[in-house]
């Protein structure tokens, strides 16, 4: 039996900490005078009240929540708090609640798709509210794919399955300080990327908002012009955090703990390492030879910082890739549904998938002739069980499914193919801009249709949940008792 | 130890085949008065010195390959007998080798991509050629599905292994007599074919082309029109022989057998013909509501006939889908790796492959809250054991790795992306036209560069091949001891 009161109770834990942290760009307000404080005071009260609400007719009778309440907590989580956290952009802006929904569903998955313009003029506050959706959402994401998502073995994640993960009672204090040690860092790293930043030129407030927002895998901006606006220096010192924000945020932890760099012992990282090297090497050596009078430097620093930002699923712009010729075009395209590693902030489908996959066909093609070989593929140094393999291919399928649906209710409203299809795929691997004129690095969703929005704001969604949270919640056994 | 010798011996037999199947175009030369002639009689006596020198060179020492020989055999078969196939058009036409042997790969992989144009003024020799070329890559690739290719194990056939596919000595006279059965069907339904093309119009000549390109699935045609060319009752009875071209021939043959419609116990076939039937008619309602003044009928015919003629990885032509709207193109471009049923002569991915992937995940989410649940899924009464698991994981890898690679390079060829992305999956899926202008449905592969040509040659082959057979071969592990 599901008892809804646990989950309601949590959830209002949540919303009374999306109240809380209101008070940060009301602070910015107030500072900087700007007219946005009746926004962000309607919006504080508001989401007070249904966090009372909920806390009140929830029931706090026990701290673990049990495997069915964890799927439907994870699901509705970031949906209702997204809910509430578009309050501000409405009651400011003035823009419907789809527009404001869309921006706000954008930034909590850390996606970054954006509908709205004129950055570089904005109120600091609605800015920093912008950059702090991001930032909360990339730790959140890390904190539920390091203690959740492993437990409920969403896509093969039960290879990532620590002692934090085991969520027998003994555990619990474990947990609680991963989760510490987590934000530790996080706070640690996101100090480091603004100082950084602050040093390459741009101002506190710049630094403050692109370290939230590059930290998190996150890309939203303050200039309409992204990272084009910034020195050639920040932009390297982007290329470096992106990085870092691909990485599983636990490898960290691990390294300070042990006092080694056991980080190149992680198959994912070393694999997500020289993928990046090698795309980035080739893309920098044919723009170099196609782009006549490009300093080598330059080409390198364009290519990297482009390929890095996708993959990582940041999607921070530095001129329209998509513009640079057929051959980009085409690596971008593919490169958009690549992800980087598990337990980071980034999206996509996740280099470890991949590896799972390759290592599945170099044995398979082993034992192709030899029909009673054993099969005994590992990785890192886990053998890979038949219940991998099988929720690796369940996760392949439901997101090929999810991508092909949401491409097609998008050409349906009246956008063209390739826009619809890499806005699909932007949307569910949270990138940020797609490619082509629309919707591209010099782009904006401003254009598209309620229902467009609203769509590729559930597909944001589902892609952050790994969508198997969401198909085992609408699978009929899940009800059944 | 691998003993070549059998393998060339072999290789000798196939092309001596090749050498006597010239005979047919070099009469139809003769009975035209067509100035072909000489371009038939160099082919066929080139082919067959070729032929004796294999196998002179060759031994034929045993009946039996070992699995690694079959293995080597299945792949370069069909390339070399490409090889001799293709001097006639480069004899007669004076056209490149290039584009001669891309005409026939395309053929003998009943792919349907052409290079030629004026169809409807051609020597009659030559297009029969072309429609020979696809009747029996069809049935050849048949014969390989049903008998070589779940020996193997290739991409999850050890599903469909039969008493037939058992290469032991006792079940040698069963295969044989399998392959009579099967090669009985194909003609008989060829016949059927052809005579109801005649019936609805078509002259004997081209009754007999459609015939032999329709039941193959190939796509070939006498006419630039392609079928468009002809009566609307052709065009229903085309649809229909192109989904009996996507059916497992060995149904027919155990309707036969058995005097029973089983074949509507088979979960492949029921699914491929729901299918279809799903997508014809969103298609013809949508085409119905978007095309002012068209009468329902014609909707209808055309939706299913394209729509059969893609999935069924035929590629006849019927007004270019393409251009229909943005709705049509996506759904054509998702539809064009589906693939029809294993055992058929049509290529793609394959409805069971789908099927399986399907059964996986209902399963997997069936379990995802029960964490030491059992997995028991079937299909078609067997269950999926973890060899199949893996063994469509490799498949699917490999496939999408293919077409990203033909991608890549059509794309440095300065073809545009959208062109080099179809241009990929319809070669490697053996359907035939890509979308766009350039080589959709009204389009032509002539004005590609001679790179092109042989790239998609080559994933014309390896689709063929369901990829794996190639992949194994020149996987280290494959020529060690
Ligand atoms: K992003
Ligand atoms: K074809």
């Amino acid at each position: 039996m599901i008892n809804f009161r646990p989950v309601v109770f949590t959830l209002g834990t949540f919303l009374s900490m999306l109240s809380g942290f209101m008070l940060i760009p009301l602070s910015f307000s107030l500072i900087y005078a700007e007219d946005t404080s009746i926004a962000f005071i309607q919006a504080t009260v508001l989401t007070s009240i249904a966090a009372s609400i909920c806390i009140h007719q929830g029931q706090k009778s026990r701290i673990h929540l049990n495997i069915r309440e964890m799927f439907i907590l994870t699901s509705i989580t970031w949906f209702v708090v997204s809910l509430f956290a578009a309050l501000p952009f409405t009651f400011y802006h003035g823009i419907t609640y789809s527009d404001a929904f869309f921006e706000t569903m954008s930034g909590v998955t850390t996606t970054g798709s954006t509908v709205l313009s004129g950055l570089d003029d904005m109120a600091h506050s609605i800015l920093i509210w912008r950059s702090l959706l991001q930032w909360l959402g990339g730790i959140g994401f890390i904190v539920m794919a390091v203690a959740v998502l492993p437990f409920l073995n969403v896509g093969g994640m039960r290879l990532f399955r620590t002692e934090s993960s085991d969520w027998s009672d003994k555990s619990t204090p474990r947990t609680q300080d991963m989760a510490k040690n987590l934000f530790f860092i996080y706070i640690l790293l996101s100090l480091a990327c603004a100082l950084s930043y602050h040093l390459a030129g741009m101002t506190w407030f710049e630094a403050i908002n692109h370290a939230m927002t590059t930290i998190s895998t996150g890309g939203y901006s303050t200039s309409d012009q992204s990272m084009s606006h910034f020195s050639h220096s920040a932009q390297w010192i982007s290329t470096l955090f992106m990085l870092a924000g691909g990485l599983p945020l636990i490898i960290f932890v691990q390294c300070i703990a042990l006092r080694t760099l056991l980080v190149w012992k992680d198959a994912q990282v070393v694999g997500f390492v020289k993928f990046l090297a090698f795309v980035s090497i080739v893309l920098a050596v044919w723009y170099w030879f196609t782009h006549d009078g490009t300093h080598p430097l330059d080409a390198l620093r364009l290519a990297a910082f482009n390929v890095v930002s996708v993959v990582t699923t940041t999607g921070y712009g530095l001129t329209d890739y998509g513009a640079w010729g057929a051959f980009s075009f085409i690596i971008f395209l593919f490169l958009m549904s690549v992800g980087s590693c598990s337990g980071s902030t980034s999206g996509g489908i996740k280099i470890f998938r991949f590896q799972i996959a390759f290592a599945i066909m170099r044995e398979q093609l082993k034992v192709q002739f030899h029909p009673n070989g054993v099969f005994t593929e590992k990785y890192n140094n886990r053998s890979i069980q038949p219940d991998i393999v099988r929720s690796l291919v369940t996760f392949m399928l439901l997101y090929a499914a999810v991508v092909i649906v949401i491409t097609i209710i998008l050409v349906l409203t009246h956008l063209d193919p390739m826009t619809s299809l890499t806005a699909a795929l932007t949307a569910v691997a949270n990138v940020g801009p797609g490619l082509g004129d629309i919707i591209g690095p010099s782009g904006n969703f401003s254009s598209l249709s309620d229902t467009a929005k609203w769509v590729l704001s559930i597909g944001m969604l589902l892609g952050r949940l790994e969508i198997i949270t969401v198909a085992v919640i609408i699978h009929p056994k899940f009800w059944k008792f």
